[in-house]
C-alpha cells in the first residue's frame, strides 16, 4: 500500500490538542482508503523554543523537507512577545515558508449553510459566498530588503522594503489563474497601483498574463477598496489574487465574514516538494489546555492535505464530509454554540467527527 | 466681521455637484453666525489634467497654502488610468497632502442610527459604533524611497520603502492621545510589528509615549486581526492609530461597516496651516451630472472644516443638525434609499438642507 511520510507541528497553545483530533481521523481515513501515514512529530514555534531556544530547529526544517506534506496546527503565544522579533514563533513559521519555498497560500472562505448565523453580516449578503484568496507568500514587503533601524543625526528610521521580480508575480498569478479556469473564472487581482510602483508591475504582470486565460474575466481592484467591496458584497468575489501583505489583511477580514473562523484551512504550496496546510486561525491560548478548543478547521486542513497534497480525493472528501454531518447533527463548540445546539469540547467533536 | 479665506477644490465626477451643495449651506451658515467666507474655487485632479497638463498645478497648491482651509469635493477618473502614475488625478492628492505637511487624517466612523440598516452588518453588531480612524499621511510606503523599477539580468524587480522615523511616529501617535483623552480614553494601535522593522519601531514610540498618558488604556493589536476584530466586533474600538497604508485599507473596511460611505467625512491636519476637509467617499464618474450624487458627506466635511479649521463651532452643529434632520424626516439620496422613504436628487436634497 502507497505511504505517505507526514510531519506533524502540533505547536502551541490548542495546537496539541485539535492536531491529537485530526490524527485521530487521519489514521481512520487512511486506513479506510487504502493507503497509511508515517507522522513525524516535530517542535515548531514557542514549544521549540523552550526546547531548543529557536523556533524552527534545523531539525524540524529537515524533518519538513524530506515529508511528502506537513501539517501545522498552530503556534505563538504572548510570552514571547518581548523577545527579539527573529526569535519569535512567527518567525520560525515564515523562515519554514521561505525554507520550503511555498510561495502559493491558498485561503478558501466558503459559507457553511449551518452556521450563516454565526456571521455578524446579514444572511442575505454572505449566502452562497465561496471565494479563494490567493496570496503570495515567501516574497513582498515580509521578505524584502534592505531592512532594518539606523540612527544619524539623532534620529532614528526603521525601513523595509516592498518588492517583487516579475517571475515571482508570475508564478502566483498563474495559480490564481488557474485556479479562476477550475472555478468560475473570475479573478480579481488586488493592488494599490495608484500609490506603489511594486504594485504597478503586478498590475502590469497580471495584466499580461491575461492573454493567455481567455476563458477567465480579470479585474483589478485597489487593496482599500477591496477592503471594502469584502465588507458590501462579498458575494461578488470568486478568485482573489494579492501579494503577501495585502493577502494577510484581506484574508483575515473574509474570514471574519463567515463568522466561524474555527472551520477555515489553509495550504501553502510551492512549486515541488511537500506543501504546508493548517489552520487560518491562531493557537488561542486562552483556551489552551481546557479541552473547548474547535478541531474543525484542523481536520478540514487534513482534509486539504489529503486533496491537495497527496492527491487522496475521496480521503478527502470522508474527512470533509464528517464536519457537514457532525454540523447538521446540531454539534457545535463553544465557539459556534447557538440555541437548540449540543455543546461539545475539543475530544468529544473529535469522538463525533469518527463516528461520522 | 470674521473673514476666512476657504479654497474650495470641486474635482471630478460628483465632485463639482455636492460641492456647490456645501457652498450654498456655508454661504447661510456663515452669514447666520456672523463670519464670512471668501472662495477661492481652483483645479485640482482630473479637470485640473484637461486644464493644464498636471493634477496639481502650482497656482492651485498656492492658493491652498494662502488659505485658511481647503475643501476638497473628489478626484478621478478611469480616464487617466492609462497616465504614468506622477501625471494621475491621485498623484495630485499626493502632493498636496505632502506639501501642505497633512501628516494626520482623521476619519470618524459614527453609526447614523437613521441609516442602521443600510449596513451589510447586523444591527446589534453595529448600533452604537463611533469610532476614529487617525491615520499618519505624509510618510511611510506611499512616501518612502528608494522606489522604483530596475532591470537586471533580465529580471524585473520594482520596490517601495516602508518607512518612518521616529518623529513622525510620535507627532502621529500625540494627536491619537489626545484625541483619546477628548473621547472615551481607549486607543489601540495597529502594526504589523511580528514582521515588519517598521512597525516595531511603530509599536515601541507608541507604547514609549503611553508613560505621558496615564488615562489612555493603549492596546496594540496586528493588522491582521484589527481587519477582522472590525467585522466581529467594532464597538471595541474607539480611537485608532495607524500607519499611513494600514489605515487607508482599514479606514475604509470600518467606513463601510456603516453601510453608508455616502455619509462620512475626513480632516487631514499639519501642524500649523490650513487643513485640508474632503468626504470619503471617490467621485463616482457612474452617476456624474445625474443629479443622482448624496452631497452629505461633502456637508458633513464643511462642517469638520468649520469646527476642526476654522473654530466655528456653532455654525459646524448647525450643519450637522441639518442633515439629522433631514434624514430624521425621512429624505434619502438613491444610495440610502429604503422603504417608507422620499427619494431625493443631489439638488433637492441640498434644498432641503437649507431648509433645516
Ligand atoms: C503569524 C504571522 C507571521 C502570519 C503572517 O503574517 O503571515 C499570520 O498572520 C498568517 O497570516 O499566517
Ligand atoms: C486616491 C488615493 C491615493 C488615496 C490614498 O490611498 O490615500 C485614497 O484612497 C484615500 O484614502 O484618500
Amino acid at each position: 500500500t502507497t505511504s505517505y511520510r507526514i510531519t506533524l507541528l502540533p505547536g502551541d497553545g490548542i495546537g496539541p490538542e485539535i492536531m491529537a483530533v485530526a490524527r485521530q481521523l487521519l489514521d481512520a481515513v487512511s486506513s479506510s482508503h487504502g493507503f497509511s501515514l508515517v507522522y513525524d512529530v516535530q517542535p515548531m514555534g514557542g514549544v521549540a523554543i523552550d526546547a531548543t531556544g529557536e523556533p524552527l530547529p534545523n531539525s524540524t526544517l529537515e524533518a519538513c523537507k524530506t515529508a511528502d506534506a506537513v501539517l501545522l496546527a498552530a503556534i505563538g503565544s504572548p510570552q514571547y512577545d518581548s523577545l527579539p522579533r527573529e526569535q519569535r514563533p512567527e518567525s520560525g513559521l515564515l523562515g519554514l515558508r521561505s525554507a520550503l519555498g511555498l510561495f502559493a497560500n491558498l485561503r478558501p472562505v466558503k459559507i457553511i449553510p449551518a452556521l450563516i448565523d454565526a456571521s455578524t453580516l446579514k444572511r442575505e449578503v454572505i449566502e452562497g459566498v465561496d471565494l479563494m484568496v490567493v496570496r503570495e507568500l515567501t516574497g513582498g514587503v515580509y521578505f524584502g530588503t534592505p531592512k532594518g533601524r539606523v540612527e544619524a543625526e539623532g534620529r532614528v528610521r526603521a525601513f523595509n522594503t516592498m518588492a517583487y521580480f516579475d517571475d515571482e508575480i508570475d508564478r502566483i498569478a498563474k495559480v490564481a489563474f488557474e485556479l479562476a479556469v477550475a472555478r468560475s473564472g473570475r479573478l480579481c487581482s488586488v493592488d494599490k497601483a495608484n500609490v506603489l510602483d511594486v504594485s504597478q508591475l503586478w498590475r502590469d504582470q497580471v495584466t499580461a498574463m491575461a492573454a493567455d486565460y481567455p476563458a477567465v474575466e480579470l479585474s483589478h481592484m485597489y487593496v482599500d477598496n477591496a477592503a471594502m467591496q469584502l465588507v458590501r458584497n462579498p458575494r461578488q468575489f470568486d478568485v482573489l489574487l494579492t501579494s503577501n501583505l495585502f493577502g494577510d489583511i484581506l484574508s483575515d477580514e473574509a474570514a471574519m465574514l463567515s463568522g466561524s473562523i474555527g472551520m477555515l484551512p489553509s495550504a501553502s504550496l510551492g512549486s515541488s516538494g511537500p506543501g504546508l496546510f493548517e489552520p487560518i486561525h491562531g493557537s488561542a491560548p486562552d483556551i489552551a489546555r481546557q479541552d473547548k478548543a474547535n478541531p474543525m478547521a484542523m481536520v478540514l486542513s487534513a482534509a486539504m492535505m489529503l486533496r491537495v497534497g497527496l492527491q487522496q480525493d475521496a480521503a478527502a472528501t470522508a474527512l470533509e464530509t464528517a464536519v457537514d454531518r457532525v454540523l447538521a447533527a446540531g454539534y457545535r463548540t463553544g465557539d459556534l454554540m447557538s440555541e437548540g445546539c449540543t455543546q461539545l469540547g475539543c475530544r468529544a467533536m473529535g469522538e463525533q467527527l469518527l463516528a461520522a
